[in-house]
């Protein structure tokens, strides 16, 4: 069955057709082929065209094969013709002319080594304005206080089964933050606890009267505290929640075939916001300190939740799989034995008599990068992955997948950095073959080999995090300096130097 | 609703009756009334009476009106009197003179303010003998290895709606994890990885044959890796499960009314394994040093995993409340405002439109101790409560209860004890009054004023902590030093010295 699936996600993958050109937008990714044009506002891509799916099967196959690489790369294209070579694998940054990008911030990413067509990952840095809604709050509009909000954004996506999603991704999610953050642009701004409770209409008469959103009608002797904190943390998981939305609604769309992991750093009011769902990791490394900023979310780590589901929901077992796991597969002949078992409530393992219905299939199993849901994908959250399902069945994955990220904050204000210490941000390619302690030691390394003011270290960094992941050719593939197999998988890292951003914000 | 609620469970705490006197039994905890008579060997309770909810009821007052406090205090009746008195709080602990708790274990603890009629905590102390079940591995036993296991147990069990919960708890749930164990004798003594797969009738030839039970047919490349304290740990969760199993069978029997927290620590092989269901809480200090060795399962700290069972099945919502989280009570006239919310996925806060259903009572409401699912109960794991509803209603609760603990394990070979170095067990009327740091403080207070031999000074600890959590009593109520409220609960310690196990395993 496995091998079934993996034939299937293969062929999902596989589809080809030459990449005809396209116009630049300074606001969209270098492409091969047109995305879907997004509005200029709001995060809203047109409806899918009628009959995209079956009516149009040249347009269906051209809209497949395209591929696209960060805008900030600002590759020609023979460096885009160079950054989709297998054989190669060159690293990829940002060229040391012209502007670079926030913060001097880092970048560099390289191809997988055959394993898809194109690099699934994309990645996202942008500046973004938040012009506020008018008066929210149903009172006048304070003009002391500013027009509207900035925020830094830093995203990495790593695609499945395609680079649709991961590539939609990269062009929305931060507008999508964006939205979820305009009715927020007074409120953040203002020192007071945030109001529990905004009128119906901005600026209704009578709806400004304060005394009523925090009124003694209440029936509970206290009211929850709410931070200013919390209210971006729920704007981004929103945000996800939203994207994720539009990726269902868009989904005949080809560009919005496969699912991918997000990873997202927001910086607004001295915080750094890491949002992550998947597989991809982001450390801070201060005073050569490692400070976990994200876990990943993975068959293993989620067996619970998933279990949990399962047995919540027997239908989308479809009753070809079981929700408890076993240690390996359990054999028909097996019938009637003690096997070890572990349910959705348990950590630890115990025996249990054998019954038919322990032969199905186990909802999750395999360990480490094998583990998979429903034996067909490894990864429990992110975006996308609407059409996914069980190889020779109608089971959809979905619903046990998770488009809702988990967000850790980190106060920059409460330390005085320096300009070694860095947020760094990486697609599983990188940590799969380097651990944390690897990381710290190269950026060690690396900036103590360049002045500490300039501005090239990071990009310097992140390219020798991802040579040190991807290693170099020899008889018998990619290897690393022991001899070790390097990383196959796409590569993307973001260095973002925390000992400045004072001076941005 | 919540005063309705509350007034309910006063109801059925209050029950009365005078306590006649009844046998002792050196298995069984003083008792004024007798508890449903276990078999000596297996955690079973008889089946309940015929008509005994309705068909008797001066039987059924008489039953609920028992109470008893643990065996090892030995408590005299007139002791039993003053150990049940609300104004004197009398701190009780087991005699100096006579037969020391195992590894010289110290308890204490004191009755509640008048919050309850009886003191619901109960305590258990024990060494437990585990007698293997014959060749559970299918193969002739080797005489070579012992006999059997020994385990150490503590337990605490905090009750509320009634104390029989806790009884029947104290009583047996150490008898589950016997039974659980007989099958892991042989394993747990083997230094070879566990079997992960047992024949179905013990000492079967053929069955013994090992390769079937690793066999080359499995479909995956790897198997996991199973370690031994994995099946303690299972053990000890499906203990808990079956423990709850009983009390819904039983709970006829009022000795089951109501519910409790659990709170037990297991000493197996080396290893302390501390499982935990409720608000109770486990710390080791060690060389000044706070472990924390549990966490607390409340409606805020588990607030996400009940959404998500409100919201998956909605049916247990019974249309009268809602999964959603508001920061306060919605008012009906808000209705098309936007409030603050959280739902099953967010951690953060964001706002909604207020809709007609947003106006149900939230599962979740209210803020630290006062927090509550269902306006009801304010502990969301623990055993029993099969009989709890929602006021007014027939919903249960118990869907929400989960009865599966979380099983920290601390490994008392890695590290040399000094006999300073303990770990606390507390039930939440210690906690509500006192930190971690308090509690370490006495500690190194108390154990400093004693020579480190002395078996008394763990007593002297623990009755310390407690004295410290009840205060003395002043004008209004009873007063720590600092003239904050003392705790008006039942307050239960147990101190177990980590500095000389080894003598006794």
């Amino acid at each position: 069955m496995l091998n079934r699936v993996r034939s299937a996600v293969a062929h999902l993958v596989s589809s080809g057709g030459a990449p005809p050109p396209r116009p630049k937008s300074p606001d969209l990714p270098n492409a091969t082929s047109a995305p879907p044009a997004a509005a200029p506002e709001a995060p809203r891509s047109p409806p899918a065209r009628a009959g995209s799916g079956s009516g149009a099967p040249a347009k269906a196959v051209e809209a497949r094969a395209s591929f696209s690489r960060p805008t900030f790369l600002q590759l020609s294209p023979g460096g885009l013709r160079r950054a989709d070579d297998h054989a190669g694998r060159a690293v990829q940054s940002p060229p040391d002319t012209g502007r670079r990008l926030p913060w001097s911030t880092g970048y560099a990413e390289v191809i997988n080594a055959g394993k898809s067509r194109h690099n699934e990952d994309q990645a996202c840095c942008e500046v973004v304005y938040v012009e506020g809604r008018r008066s929210v709050m149903g009172v006048p509009r304070d003009p002391s206080r500013g027009q509207g909000l900035c925020f830094y954004y830093w995203g990495l996506f790593d695609g499945h089964a395609g680079g649709g999603a991961a590539e939609m991704a990269s062009r929305l999610l931060h507008r999508h933050i964006r939205e979820q953050l305009k009715d927020l642009v007074e409120i953040l701004q203002d020192p007071s606890p945030p109001p529990l409770c905004l009128p119906s209409t901005p600026g209704t008469p009578g709806s400004s009267d304060p005394s009523h959103l925090v009124g003694p009608q209440s029936c509970w002797s206290t009211q929850k505290e709410v931070t200013h904190e919390s209210l971006v943390v729920g704007a981004i998981e929103n945000a996800f929640q939203l994207m994720d939305e539009q990726m269902a609604r868009e989904r005949r769309g080809h560009q919005v075939e496969g699912g991918c992991c997000a990873l997202v750093v927001v910086y607004l009011l001295g915080k750094v916001y890491v949002a992550n769902a998947g597989d991809s990791r982001a450390i801070i490394v201060r005073n050569g300190e490692i400070i976990p900023m994200s876990r990943e979310f993975t068959p293993e780590t989620e067996r619970q939740r998933l279990q949990l589901l399962g047995f919540l929901k027997p239908e989308l077992l479809g009753g070809e799989f079981t929700h408890l796991e076993f240690p390996r597969r359990v054999q028909p002949k097996e019938l009637g034995q003690r096997m070890l078992y572990r349910d959705q409530n348990m950590t630890g393992w115990a025996y249990k008599k054998i019954e038919l219905e322990d032969l199905r299939f186990p909802l999750v199993c395999g360990e480490g990068k094998k583990a998979r849901v429903m034996a067909t994908i490894g990864v429990t959250r992110g975006l996308g992955d609407h059409n996914l399902k069980v190889c020779s069945s109608n089971l959809p994955i979905k619903p046990f997948l998770s488009c809702f990220p988990e967000v850790r904050v980190y106060d920059l204000t409460q330390y005085e950095h320096c300009p070694d210490d860095v947020l760094v941000l990486g697609t599983d390619g990188l940590w799969d073959v380097t651990s944390d302690c690897e990381v710290a030691a190269t950026v060690d390394r690396v900036l103590s080999a360049y002045e500490p003011n300039d501005p090239s270290r990071y990009t310097a960094l992140a390219q020798a995090l991802v040579l040190g992941a991807r290693g170099t050719p020899r008889d018998r593939g990619w290897r690393l300096p022991n001899n070790k197999l390097g990383s196959g998988d796409d590569i993307s890292v973001f260095v973002i130097p925390l000992g400045g951003p004072g001076s941005y914000s």
